[in-house]
């Protein structure tokens, strides 16, 4: 019989039909009743077994153990599900020691001790919600974009450009570590490197998607980036997958637009279709900020944060609206702040969430930003201190996404390169 | 008004419809009718400027140059098109002096000349041809994973694996080349260097989505993997996209049968979606296999290849089998094969091609190889020769998936482990 994923048991109406499912035993109690998971979702599939089940296949039903079970679906005759799979074959595909199986806490494994048994991370709940919404957001990022008519490009990963300076690359070579051969002028002689020059990671595909889009007018990369920042918070990572779309003939509405869009598509998937990990992933949260004190716990749980990001239309202001407001705010009169308030910061996240959480109520779009602050390319405006750039700001994260206008003035844009 | 794209407007039956289109002059003809691109498909559209345009706009119309049109579509006048637009205002939004811009050749630039304009190369029909396909392969190959419930992994680039040695492996580092820290032994130091060890670029996502398969049942990658092979072939390349399905209970006829379905719905996809597109490149390819002596033309067209693949159900055949094929064949027999044919050998393209080409007519799923030409983690046959391996091999190139059923047999892979 082919096998049945207990998402799909789960999300039938009917009952009364054999199955045949696949999965790894989460728990066995009164030697009658196995949940087993499959990570087709969070729940797990109880299944009943029969008294007289063989001794030598029962004890081999442990956590951790994996089974082939041919049986029926039928209602459940106890409480906390609709269904149940009433066994009438029980085959043990893979046995685990119970002594030796690692997973089997009562309480919560911590993520620190996870990454000790980082082959097994998978099975958590934890990490199954995190990768299959995950999954979602990355199928539906692939949708929105295909929707749109946009076209999909790998940018290379080993390249020679720096993109923007975006921090510290990591080098990619195939040259000797011990011996590597020396140029004339004592240096290391990257001729004799793999592509015969001196290569890094990327940290951006940014301008190989420009070019693309001078001829597709709409491209957008998804793929790996990397940053060699020696930095231990939340929001480095070494190696991390960014979304980075090019559209020829946008002005910077148009990106706020296309931004604002493309952020409530995806968060709508997820919620249409991994509401359940996303209620787990909230509970746990909930949990954790109980440890912290009350200042600084979210005033929003997970969902309402998704709900609250998908159900406002987003707030757009400019930089220099975003300082007077701060400037005139009761954490800034009350010197709250940590940080300083005035026109040309860089804001920090206490200010942006500040702006998001308790002025506006949601979701952010920061305009027109100091050039000082931005990067060269993005496009002057006229009063000679501003560019076209973009902040979108978050509930709880502060920016997530950045983008500008580029600036298409020749003459300007070389102007602004000698001047930095 | 919104820019329409110019593939919207010759797919739509009607006509009579105000419109902004946005794109780059491929051609511009008897002061009036300019062939406008806008990278969404491959055809141009044919915009008729009035006579009467003012001059200083009309001297800006040269190949490249980038405008903005608003103006009406209507029936075409002339040949080659069925509607065409008449223009009411005409923008320039970035010129292009014809003197310079290296696309304007009557005859087709060669790839070798479009390496040094790299930056142009999108524009051309070919690139634009060949990654508009690669676009919509790249999303059918997640809406096929998407519908059958895999969970599409992340696997990590930089690592300190190997996989299975599947060739020479990039080094990643942030230590300084010139003077990189020594260790007690006189070898490098990578406690120092950015992750506390040696790294490289991952070669394969395999063992990452093994452990993801444990978990999720279906899992598959999508991403960039590397080999530093000093390979100059078609067949070689340091950095490209694998996409790795691993499913927890599948056995080999699963495999097969999972490999076919998805070989298939991607060419039906590009088939479906890129037909402009892939009739261009069989007609480059006819033009380019001109130039070749006849005895190394293909006998099919790009077209006829995919439709062969798409249309005729896979064969499956035994590794045993198939030697005892070649060593009937007519080229076996008049000594036309330059590689031995006998039991054991790995099959070389002239073998692989003669089984599709000339013997079959059909793309064939070759299994059971030999053990010593597969990897160790292939499930070890009954016969203690052969391993629950498949090749899938078509027309044109021969073998396009590789893999396999694992051993799960733990006794049996630390045997074949230590034999190796």
């Amino acid at each position: 019989m082919a096998r049945t994923k207990i998402k799909d048991i789960l999300q039938r109406e009917d009952n009364e039909y054999s199955v045949n499912i696949k999965g790894w035993v989460r728990s066995f109690r009164n030697n009658q009743f196995i949940a087993l998971n499959d990570g087709s979702c969070m729940s797990n599939l109880q299944v009943v077994i029969s008294l007289d089940t063989d001794p030598e296949i029962v004890k081999h039903i442990t956590s951790g153990a994996s089974l082939s079970i041919d049986g029926t679906v039928v209602p459940s005759q106890g409480k906390g599900q609709k269904v149940e799979v009433k066994a009438a074959k029980v085959e043990i595909l893979g046995t685990c020691d119970p002594e030796k199986f690692p997973l089997q806490l009562k309480n919560r494994p911590s993520l620190e001790y996870l990454r000790e048994i980082a082959h097994l991370r998978f099975r958590t709940n934890t990490f199954g919600a995190v990768f299959r919404v995950r999954h979602s957001l990355a199928f539906a990022i692939h949708r929105f974009f295909n929707e749109r008519g946009f076209v999909y490009l790998h940018t290379p990963i080993i390249t020679a450009s720096d993109a923007e300076g975006a921090g510290e690359m990591f080098r990619v070579t195939t040259l000797p570590m011990e011996n590597a051969p020396k140029a004339e002028d004592g240096g290391i002689d990257y001729r004799e490197d793999f592509f015969g020059r001196s290569t890094n990671l990327t940290v951006s595909g940014q301008l190989e998607a420009e070019l693309g889009a001078m001829a597709f007018s709409e491209v957008y990369t998804f793929g790996p980036t990397f940053r060699a920042e020696n930095s231990n918070t939340a929001r480095h990572l070494a190696e991390f997958w960014m979304i980075e779309p090019e559209v020829a003939f946008n002005d910077l509405k148009d990106n706020m637009d296309l931004a604002e869009d493309f952020i409530q598509y995806i968060i709508r998937y997820a919620l249409e279709n991994n509401r359940e990990d996303l209620e787990f992933l909230a509970q746990r949260l909930e949990e954790e900020e109980k440890q912290k004190p009350q200042q600084e716990r979210s005033e929003m749980g997970l969902i309402e944060k998704l709900e609250f990001v998908l159900n406002n239309k987003f707030e757009r202001i400019t930089y220099t609206e975003a300082i007077d407001i701060l400037l005139q705010s009761t954490p800034y009169k009350k010197k709250k702040f940590q940080y300083e308030v005035k026109w040309g910061i860089d804001m920090q996240s206490e200010h942006e969430r500040y702006l998001v959480e308790k002025h506006f109520k949601k979701p952010v779009i920061v305009t027109d930003y100091p050039k000082d602050i931005k990067s060269f390319y993005m496009r002057q405006n006229e009063d000679g201190k501003t560019v076209a750039a973009i902040d979108i700001l978050a509930p709880g994260i502060g920016e997530i996404v950045g983008g500008s206008q580029r600036e298409e003035r020749l003459e300007l844009l070389e102007q602004r390169m000698k001047e930095m």
